[in-house]
């Protein structure tokens, strides 16, 4: 399959403010849904809009979500109605000189598009293992894989990445030139995420002691 | 005034999944509201939903957001159009030994609600305090104040929190008895956001030197 390297702008993804900060390189937007564990997907029943946040993952420009078959979302997405996709991280606080030109730097990505159930068990399988490795890479070679009522039980969906744009805010703050001289500390204060010491589980003790 | 310790649960925030994870307590919601710098919004124009991540922060019941007059978003919303907002914060990633049980600790706060545009000039002044105050406490008596075009420019929203519910995960996985043995690691990666080292603007020492 040939893909382009970036995705068309189209009446929905077109960034019209701050259109510097966009981007629609494949690239980057995949960058950026790769970034984080969780994204936010806004969707509508009965006109009524809806922001749930879900781990999803991606397999080339398919992103995929997963949870109990029983889950309203999963049942509504699987329906197929328009949703929009949305990853985001703070990445600093952007300290001004003015109250105005305070901002942050962030990466963004949105998607529009409409979730597919995967039907497929092979699919569903590959997109299991997929989201195992991305928590840990080569998780799944070591964890008891699922067994066939676990498997029956978990709805996968899908949605192919073809309308999607990213914004990404880095560097200084920019002020006015006359307010250069105003004595207040500027600059960035990054945010960063990191992995702390990992906690481990000693519930095997009990069983083994 | 008067309010409750706890949010009424509405047709809307009913929580029927992992229901123990629920919380309708305001200070549980609150907190939550407070750990993020940026929200994400859902909100539909016609029948398409738009899920935008945004700054956003808190004076008692009330959520602010704020942006360019010109912005789509706050004008769709400053019509009152239903929306929710998400706040969502992933702590760490829970290893089990089985694939079925990995998890995620996080906190999550959902509340739905219609945005008021702030018209009162005193709010949307008290409203600008608190949010530099959140990037930096007491930044405000620091900066540059707005003038008169700046504060014109910008738009401030507003949207009183009583229809919110928060979801809260913490502690190792949960795994079956019969996969206690299993030798692999498991517990929790904690994901931790925290500042970096702060990077000065170094803008002012052309003017200076």
């Amino acid at each position: 399959m040939t893909t382009s390297d970036t995705f068309p702008q189209t009446e929905l993804t077109r960034v019209r403010r701050t259109a510097k900060r966009a981007s629609y390189e494949r690239d980057t937007v995949h960058g950026v849904v790769d970034s984080t564990y969780v994204c936010q997907i806004a969707f509508a029943i009965d006109d009524q809009p809806h922001c749930i946040p879900t781990a999803h993952w991606r397999i080339g420009d398919t992103l995929y979500i997963h949870g109990s078959n029983g889950s309203r979302m999963l049942r509504a997405l699987g329906e197929g109605v328009p949703a929009c996709v949305c990853v985001a991280q703070v990445d600093g606080l952007v300290l001004a000189r003015s109250a105005f030109h305070h901002s942050m730097n962030y990466r963004s990505a949105m998607i529009y598009g409409r979730f597919r159930v995967v039907e497929d068990d092979d699919e569903k399988w590959a997109s299991m293992v997929a989201f195992m490795d991305k928590m840990q890479r080569d998780r799944w070679a070591q964890v008891r894989e699922p067994n066939e009522k676990e498997f029956a039980a978990t709805t996968f969906l899908a949605l192919t990445i073809e309308e999607a744009v990213a914004k990404v805010r880095t560097g200084p703050p920019i002020d006015d030139e006359e307010d250069l001289g105003i004595p207040v500390w500027a600059g960035v204060l990054p945010l960063v995420t990191s992995f702390g010491e990992p906690v481990q589980d000693m519930a095997h003790v009990a069983t083994t002691a």
